[in-house]
């Protein structure tokens, strides 16, 4: 069976809907979750029922949300230092977390080392579109790349799609301001030449395409990443803040919306992040899953099922096999 | 009384819709549109009692949208070139175009030149947000841009906000991938600090407070610009195919859509750019106000107003004034 470690008191609502997603999960997929905690806060969450596919592996300090992420590396009783360290000795072969998302990454890199040939892990997320999901990297572990950097995030988001996502020829993007070869920063226009030796590669993308069902992967810097997401969170918010307002001032509209309520339940959960479960740390020795801060128990199911599909892919050698072709 | 040049063929649905515009504007403020294009096709188009507020200026190419924007200055017999040449022989105050955009900044840039001390025009685009209006700029103009381009969009930012916006104290962000000063990358870090400088300047802010009102201004370059605004559209555009597809799969969620239909109507109006009319290219020596290539009449209405307002404000002054304090 295999083992995954669960951060199960770093996420902003401490250890409940943690727990209550590896219970979820439990009930559908078979896995030995390694609980680091408080053993004493932890087992009586725990169903008779199910303990036996339970773990504990003791820490008792909690790395906090306003900590620097450069810290994490001194405070070795934190849950998530712990968590990491079982997958570097071999106990478990995945970690998902919804601590701190720098604490995380930089552990995981520090600790677990990256991949042969990888200059830079990055966080990939899975972003919904029209018809079904685009993996956008990096969101957020690197600010400041090079084209060298951006081309091994498309390696590794490429080799993601057909391997976890199903995707026999996944369309591989790269963000830009326009789909002409010619448009883009210096950044992009030296990415997009190194690309094209990418067979998947199908050229530029507009920030639009993440949304329209034309392409499968989209590659960026993590500062790009990182705004856009969370511009598109702030839309998406927006639009609905303002339907509600609207709403509240006409009867007749809220007739109207309580006969639309099962459409808007289905948006809601098409357009919701927790029904994507967490953001594969690429890159890195390992398998490592962020889950949001704010991660209720079925955005945890979905993360732990994540972990437990990229602990049995063979997603890491073939990472390092494809960036050998390319030194070659 | 204040004439404004018309580029009258350059948008993507021809003559129609921005003579249409004209038509609105005239009927609720008082200029003179100089139209540029060919006055046979245009004529016909104008009402009667309209007539004596309108002159026109031969021109009869037009710079076509797949054309490259370095050509636009060879092209001197095309629409968009000789409206700017009204400007810059100061015939016409401002000038309104639904072209090319590439076309428009450069022919600006180089036929009217930049304000005093500006190193980059920028453009300036108006966002909705959940309470009011956010200023974001650069979208588009500038790709790679260093820190004191940043600090000078910000300076014209602000002084549009005052001076058009109508904000005493306008509240001036900059993008970045997190609110604490040591969040973002080496060019918006080096950014911050200069922006300290400026009274109005509160500091980060991230992709969502685009649209929750905490902000008045955000500063970023012209790509991540570029690729947040077509995000943006993404989104909303995402939102609303899905609830479409939805409704149509149950006839009662049908009917509460038609129940709701005053309501999304408003908050299209709410969210779309239409409203908005045109976008100002700032810190080219004269007014430009470039218009979306898709402009209906009545965003082209709505630009129309916004050259008045800018011809009639002394912000190019004002910005050269500002520039001069911090150089000195």
């Amino acid at each position: 069976m295999i083992n995954i470690a669960i951060d199960a008191m770093g996420g902003d609502f401490g250890e409940k809907p943690i727990i209550e997603g590896v219970v979820e999960a439990l009930k559908e997929r078979s896995f030995k979750a390694i609980l680091v905690g408080d053993p004493k806060i932890l087992k009586p969450l725990i169903p008779k029922n199910l303990e036996q596919y339970i773990q504990y592996e003791e820490a008792y300090e909690v790395f906090s949300m306003d900590e620097n992420a450069t810290d994490a590396l001194k405070r070795k009783d934190t849950t998530i230092y712990k968590a990491i360290e079982l997958v570097k000795n071999e106990k478990a072969k995945a970690i998902v977390s919804a601590g701190h998302s720098g604490a995380s990454m930089s552990l995981a890199t520090l600790r677990l080392g990256r991949l042969k040939g990888i200059l830079r892990p990055a966080i990939a997320t899975l972003m919904p579109n029209i018809k079904n999901k685009t993996l956008f990297l990096d969101v957020g572990a690197n600010t400041d790349c090079k084209a060298e950097h951006l081309f091994q995030f498309a390696i590794m988001g490429d080799i993601y799609a057909k391997e976890l996502m199903n995707i026999a020829k996944p369309r591989l993007a790269l963000l830009s301001n326009g789909e002409e070869e010619c448009k883009g920063n210096e950044l992009t226009k030296e990415t997009h030449q190194m690309m094209k030796q990418i067979p998947n590669f199908i050229g530029n993308a507009e920030g639009r395409d993440i949304f329209n069902g034309e392409i499968d992967i989209l590659i960026c810097d993590g500062f790009n990443g990182n705004v856009i997401l969370k511009a598109c969170e702030g839309v998406a918010t927006a639009i609905f803040q303002i339907l509600k307002r609207e709403v509240k001032e006409s009867v007749f509209a809220k007739i109207g919306a309580l006969m639309m309520k099962p459409v808007f339940k289905k948006l809601k959960k098409h357009i919701d992040w927790q029904e994507y479960g967490g953001a594969p740390l690429l890159g890195v020795n390992g398998c490592v899953i962020i889950s949001h801060g704010k991660s209720d128990a079925r955005a945890i199911k979905n993360a732990i099922f994540q972990a437990i599909n990229f602990s049995k892919s063979n997603i890491n050698t073939l990472i390092e096999n494809e960036l050998e072709k390319y030194n070659a």
